[in-house]
């Protein structure tokens, strides 16, 4: 297996649906599957895209500037991701014109299913860092 | 297990041990372990000891801001570090007095021992990052 090319595949699967249709990140969860956005702790596919859905912008554009993906055992893989995020959001809709960027990093542990592909297992989101 | 625990006594053991006596983190790998550093993969604890301590600045010390923990399935954890680096290194010693702060992030994967410890099965390891 091309780790590296079913680790961009995943990554570039997973931001055009989260930017296009967040809900839509459902399948790629699982029961098992745990979030930690910002230090908290969320469990399953349906709490974790409760939480994606619920962060308050709305319209954004993923910019990824490193992909860096390791076998990690078992048939899994561990993805990192680094790059920002262009906002173009209704809470900031007074200065609508105005792009904002943030830094944003994402780090993927991948799952294989038993049709042959992956979900998410673990999932590690920050917006700010050090 | 507290995996939260465990998280932050493995990370504070690794820096004690990165900032006092690098080699040693010899032990803390093994032949199947992998480092991504700055996108290059290295395999094998010799090898990844060999890169850790090329890296450029002999004198340092990590601050660490925050630390984010799951379990990820067969008894492993995955690690998440950020923070930043004060340096007061070799290549620096033109302005010595002058402390160099660099953010840095860490990911580890961690994976049980026979003896009931940990050893690092994927390390990933980035200076520069968006």
């Amino acid at each position: 297996m091309d780790t590296d090319a079913v680790a961009k595949a995943f990554v570039e699967h997973y931001y055009s649906a989260f930017d296009a249709n967040r809900a839509g990140l459902a399948n790629l969860y699982q029961e098992g599957s745990m979030l930690t956005f910002e230090g908290q702790k969320i469990q399953g596919s349906q709490n974790i895209v409760a939480t994606l859905t619920s962060i308050p912008f709305q319209q954004c554009k993923h910019n990824i500037t490193t992909v860096d993906c390791q076998s990690s055992g078992f048939g899994c893989m561990l993805v990192f991701v680094s790059g920002n995020l262009q906002l173009a959001g209704e809470h900031h809709a007074l200065k609508f014109s105005q792009l904002n960027f943030h830094s944003l990093l994402f780090i993927f542990h991948l799952m294989p299913t038993q049709e042959g592909s992956f979900y998410v297992l673990n999932d590690i989101f920050r917006l700010s860092y050090a």
